[in-house]
């Protein structure tokens, strides 16, 4: 292998934030002032529409206190794009590079950014400009290939479990059923998250809906009145993506629309339809009075202040990789593989092929399913539990014994 | 005044949970144990349906461990109840009180409790029982009069303000117009607390709509319009309670429906409909795209893991207090008065007769409302930024100069 070129570096941010998408770009502009081959750290605003716009700052000017700042802050400090580049955009991509001697390139998002980092890295390689194209996984979702899991997920689920455990308490206080939506196009890791706010044996949530088991109305009210029954109350949490026995999504099917975006993605979040609808269902077929929802929404990935402690070292550590990896000419994505777990949970960092990251998305697991299809199992947990680290306490006096 | 009578003591919360209604529980606990007028110290499940079935539970008895996750815990761990008890009612509550021998009745809650307070304490007087009956206020929505403001609106103003400066940061990163609906029937007070969320010129909120002002669609969209031309995006904090120019909540307009709880107070919260609506007017009326709502809902109450310090503190002094009062053989609701403010911010504990806290409530005050009617004051600013505490760091590079 040759060995790694002398020149500019280029990062950018895209896709939907994390709690700790900033602190994957704290770890590139740290490993990348140590390292002998970057000159420049540049930082793109918006991701590749300031890249063709040459819309540049300075990362390595930025003082200590923005990058303090810089590491707790959820979302992107540097913008985001919805962009989905085509052949002739990365053209463009390619030739700012160029212009401006860019020699590796840093690109924190999903599958899509996996994908543009894939294209152009072929693209420099056929032109033989010397290019180390690295992608760095972040994403809530947890749907990314070849990773055990992906940087901002485990704040993520910090969050939803935090708000199951809150809501839980409440519901407590003040019996009925409460719905609570949680992010996740096709993947229910997010949702699933909840199942770890349980500590005593009647904690919510007391039903878990994922996208990967498709669950019909009379299902879920059948479910839901079961536990209404045995409890005098019930606390559902419910993927925005869960789905009907034909595959559409419920949501799909009460809005009937087809907002889209440019990766032909529906629009499942920001909206509180689905659980309006279903707290109407369960008004109307169940005939209880107190009937609560609650669509988490951007919350579950921008709310500041709240971060999973290993979420954002491991997410720092994957930008300082990516910097060593592509200093040995090397490019690819970054990935987390599990080497020790509960106590002893650790991870290690490899690289891995961008084509195998690029425009894939993974699911649940069926080990992480419970056979029922409403719930998550033991492995589940002791998978998530470390992602997201310590939980607050709550407390419960309506058990204590009565005098 | 004849001396304080020796006897047993009762515990409840009551209404809407909070952050830090636990925080004032664990102070009258706290501070019982060390009064030598107390013996027994009950804690009723369910408030004053748990009074009248008997369902008591010993606060003397429970562990450190117990006490320290209560202390932390969102919520009402004595759990709450919706009930509002009339003459025959608080008669059933009288006799327990007798045949428990309980001389000191707590009630932490809103103005509803604060009323039920005062019935029990003239029926008490009415009957030459002696009773103290203490009232401990407790709200997100900080609406109760003679108080500086209520244990409880400083922690879900933390929340709200978290929420916003996460929104902000998201919103910058990919541009656009969120709404987000903010918690309080008629006190804009926790909806106006967004605007603790602002460090920079241009951060959001940058629209705050509020109870106190009622406002029509068109007007709100010319103000969204006008902001969205100015920076490109544009974050609303609205409460759930804004109001037509009728006075009629812009949700009951929506839903036209009239579920409605015993207090006689319709249902607000626990549905996405305000912001749904508001998000389709945005995209019928400005064709802007990218339009998202969030209902930031029960979370604001009872997320866990999140209390602003000084109002854990003042919760639990407020707890104290009331046994301290109660124990010089008064009656009445435990108050706060501002002694300080900015970095010098104190308070002092008082009482007031329970009369001019029962069934009032407060909005916000003129001076705190910019003329607009769109935005907040530098005094509410000044108001309202201790209560919350510190917050979050946040961090956005787009400002920085291009290279």
């Amino acid at each position: 292998m040759a060995s790694a070129p002398k020149g500019n570096a280029l990062v950018s941010q895209s896709g939907g934030p994390t709690g700790v998408i900033n602190a994957s770009l704290v770890g590139i502009i740290e490993q990348a002032c140590r390292s002998a081959y970057i000159d420049s750290l540049y930082g793109a605003i918006h991701a590749v529409s300031g890249i063709v716009k040459n819309q540049f700052i300075d990362l390595k000017k930025l003082s200590m206190q923005t990058i303090g700042d810089l590491e707790v802050s959820p979302s992107a400090a540097l913008g985001s794009s919805r962009d989905k580049p085509d052949e002739e955009y990365c053209q463009r991509i390619l030739k700012v590079f160029k212009e401006r001697q860019i020699r590796y390139f840093f690109y924190i998002g999903g599958n899509d950014s996996a994908n543009t980092c894939h294209i152009i890295n072929t693209m420099a390689t056929d032109t033989g400009y010397d290019l180390a194209a690295f992608h760095i996984p972040k994403t809530i979702d947890n749907d990314l290939l070849v990773t055990d899991h992906c940087p901002g997920y485990g704040t993520a689920a910090l969050f939803v479990a935090s708000a199951i455990m809150g809501d839980d308490m409440d519901n407590r206080a003040l019996p009925g059923i409460k719905i609570d939506v949680i992010m996740g196009r096709h993947a229910g890791f997010l949702a699933a998250s909840a199942a770890l706010a349980r500590k005593r044996d009647d904690d919510a949530p007391h039903l878990i809906y994922l996208p990967e088991r498709p669950v019909t109305i009379d299902k879920m009210m059948a479910d839901i009145e079961a536990v209404y029954k045995r409890l005098g109350r019930c606390v559902v949490a419910a993927s925005e993506g869960i789905c009907d026995t034909d595959h559409v999504t419920w949501t799909e099917k009460i809005l009937q629309h087809d907002e889209k975006d440019c990766h032909n993605n529906i629009q499942l979040s920001g909206t509180g339809a689905l659980a309006d609808f279903l707290a109407a269902q369960v008004k109307a077929k169940l005939g209880v009075k107190r009937v609560r929802a609650d669509t988490f929404g951007y919350l579950q990935r921008s709310f500041a202040g709240l971060q999973s402690p290993i979420d954002a070292v491991e997410a720092r550590r994957c930008g300082q990789t990516a910097v060593t990896l592509a200093a040995e000419h090397q490019n690819g994505s970054v990935a987390l593989k599990r080497v020790g777990n509960g106590d002893k949970y650790s991870c290690d960092y490899f690289r891995t092929d961008l084509k195998n990251v690029a425009e894939k998305t993974k699911c649940m697991c069926d080990t992480f399913i419970s056979s029922d299809g409403n719930d998550v199992t033991k492995a589940f947990i002791e998978y998530a539990a470390p992602l997201a680290g310590p939980l607050p306490r709550t407390c419960w006096l309506g058990s204590e014994p009565r005098v």
